[in-house]
């Protein structure tokens, strides 16, 4: 049985995408032009990946804030490289009720400027350090195109901004949280990632440096999934973030930032869902089991009841789908709506003593002795559910990532099944854009501690100084 | 012991407040103008609410969803009741990065507009009904003053829409949304509150009726807390929600929405703090004890440890403040930031058998039995405190509610301490108008079901429709 409100996933992957993002409900267009809706099932996803980072934040010592949605022009202007980074994309307030503003606003794209300017009234002192604190809120980019979760004017990310006494213990912050990001796409979102440096022409506007997790995506193209900052001192003498150190004289502080979207939810439907709709891993997914009575009758309803409550008392979120649609409507609904785990009961079944569960992800039956310990057997299923999902996942990775010596190789790669190509760069931006002829193939990042593959610039032949991995983005 | 950075609560309410909201660093004033920087401390309160409420929401039957941020003016102007309320106070956007928008577009002072537009694509039948959804997000209105919490151009807030079959669900609905916050401020908040509907001229732009959540401060003002709303159809015939009954007939759907803000901040902070600072109750603080040892030695450490671990394994949150302060300076701390108990724990009391619990909300001081079991004590005493801070609240209120019979009374009591006072009503504007002449008294809200205490308007002295509560507002 085939969806047929969603375009096979070979045939059109892009197509393939927003069809499931509409069966699936997880968001809609709306007719504010560039935005969408976040639908319940989008978002309560969201609010799981929220509740999973927020945990790991607060672990380590963050703290949650809420900065001002506005930015006044003067703030912007203060640090050079972030307003010629923004400037083009920015949404300005020019108007507050009948009255012209003196000064225009913009919509924060980020927050560095606000952050920033708060930090420098925070702290006079270096016992006043570290300050480690994060924000959950939307924000704005002037975008031409629109793909849910993907790209669009808006979206909600959360965004966290430190200040530190050393550059040491900054960079080691800027490390950690790029860890932290792995362990969450990794451990929750069953997402393999690589990890690594941008080149200086892919970083983020007025950073030192930036680190980034890149996912691939079942098609073999690169997402880009989260970024972790090192901002050196760059902003706190635009701002003057000063304080008084072991010493008694007045220093700069040292800054990171940090941010990770709901475009981690894009992340998740082009890694792991399939022709049938949304597949979701068990740990992220916002109902992990639904009961299906095939058809209510006495015998189904008294073994449902108990089933029900005792996953539920296992800490499950589960759902008996009680509704007046046919079987086979439920099951089709359950499957494009990811739920990892279906239990069909049905009277036939019970005779025989046994009940079934649907495992979302590879679609298999399993029959269960209806008198076993089922809440254990939905347990385990969910959990190696859970390790299916990111080795399948990373399967699919290795299989795309790909080693190359020559320009020619790379051309090949990409116009055959486009994946991670590891290549060696001299350090050129010449020859970072020449590669971008090929399909738009950008540097991913630079792998830091990597033994080098080559000893020579995969695009001019000079010596090479990095080896970067290569792909096409969304 | 007084905390010298706190105005005296009986001296300048207004300056306490201030004061309060600095010294236990809930908020920033920042330099973008009307707006704050929420701060560690206040935003985990903030946190504890939206968890607190959320729970109740979906307990209900309500899901989240993330709606744009922006209205485009075209959409804000179908419904003209709304656009008359609210064009004098939105903030417009009319550029786009380089460009100029074709149609400027306000930042949402209220999502009807937007919620409605989507359910008209949404509903086609009435087996799509009831939609329930709710979003928590940030809105903006162009306020000139700014007190942190209670008024500025941006606060936090949920603001819940949903549309239904039938009238008597619908205002079924607008009546379980007044309920449910009731029971969040009396339980939670330890807030007792009175309910009612809003008159004519202080309900909601485009409303058919408010009901409104009103609590008094411990100066004897009110404070709106929070409005449910009901609107009949005047909404779905402006964005034509339309569905088929089951008559197969086109009907409009019928429709509500509800909201509470950050402003319950604002209520925590004047109902029960004092001139120590903030006063929080139990099941709202962020921070639920602290154990300060008065002075680390082996013997206080090898006690505090295990009673740390099982506080925590008890579900509570507690810290252990090991910083290098004095333990004076650690107590003016934990006061200040309103943590409902502190565990004081020495080495001469240890050798006395003993450890000391201070209750923040009466400053009481309670020697317990080093070996008995302090969980358990701290537990109940948490419970007391959440108890006696409502009592002590109602009581407050109790005492500066009035009943009056002519407007000279009503004079005389808000010259004298203003608080709740209950006046029969003609139902007549000027009437109204002419009570605010007293100190600007307005009405809170009128009492339903109450029994009239008078036959005439304790303005006018014509017959009288309506008991009504007045009171000077925040």
């Amino acid at each position: 049985m085939k969806n047929k409100s969603i375009t096979p996933r070979d045939e059109d992957f892009g197509k393939w995408y927003t069809d499931v993002v509409q069966a699936a409900h997880l968001a809609a267009y709306s007719n504010v032009k560039g935005c969408i809706v976040m639908e319940p099932n989008g978002y309560a996803i969201w609010e799981n990946i929220q509740k999973g980072l927020d945990r790991m934040f607060k672990e380590t010592g963050h703290q949650n804030i809420c900065m001002p949605l506005l930015i006044p022009e003067n703030l912007l202007r203060k640090e050079s490289d972030l307003i010629n980074g923004f400037a083009p994309e920015v949404a300005w307030v020019t108007k507050g009720g009948e009255k012209e503003l003196e000064e225009r606003m913009c919509i924060r794209p980020t927050s560095e400027t606000l952050f920033s300017d708060y930090y420098s009234t925070l702290v006079k002192s270096y016992r006043d350090l570290p300050v480690k604190y994060n924000q959950w809120c939307n924000v704005l980019r002037w975008e031409k195109e629109t793909r849910p979760f993907l790209r669009g004017r808006e979206f909600l990310w959360q965004e966290g901004h430190t200040i530190h006494e050393t550059s040491e213990e900054a960079e080691q912050e800027t490390r950690q949280m790029l860890a932290i990001y792995r362990r969450f796409f990794e451990e929750y979102l069953a997402i393999p990632v690589i990890t690594g440096r941008k080149t200086e022409k892919e970083k983020f506007a007025g950073a030192e440096y930036t680190l980034t997790v890149e996912a691939m995506m079942h098609s073999g193209v690169s997402l880009q999934s989260a970024t972790s900052h090192y901002f050196g001192q760059k902003f706190s003498r635009a701002y003057d973030i000063k304080f008084l150190d072991r010493n008694n004289e007045w220093q700069y502080a040292y800054q990171t930032s940090w941010g990770a979207s709901t475009r981690m939810i894009g992340g998740l439907i082009m890694v792991h869902s399939d022709d049938n709709g949304l597949v979701l891993p068990p740990k992220i997914a916002p109902q992990q089991v639904v009961i299906i009575p095939i058809k209510e009758s006495d015998a189904v309803n008294q073994y449902i009841e108990p089933l029900f409550e005792a996953l539920k008392a296992s800490g499950l979120t589960v759902r008996v789908d009680r509704s007046d649609k046919s079987a086979g409507f439920k099951f089709a609904e359950a499957e494009v709506n990811g739920i990892p785990v279906r239990i069909e009961v049905g009277d036939r079944d019970l005779q025989e003593g046994k009940v079934t569960l649907v495992r979302r992800d590879t679609r298999e039956k399993i029959n269960v002795d209806k008198d076993s310990d089922v809440v254990s057997t939905v347990l385990d299923l969910l959990d190696t559910i859970q390790k299916d999902m990111y080795l399948r996942a990373k399967e699919n990775r290795d299989r795309y990532t790909y080693e190359a010596h020559t320009f020619e190789e790379v051309q090949k790669i990409m116009e055959t099944h486009p994946g991670f190509v590891k290549a060696m760069w001299c350090g050129d931006e010449a020859c970072e854009l020449k590669m971008k002829e090929i399909k738009g193939t950008k540097s991913r990042c630079i792998l830091e501690d990597a033994e080098p593959i080559d000893d020579k610039c995969v695009v001019c032949g000079k010596e090479a100084k990095h080896l970067v991995v290569w792909d096409i983005q969304y």
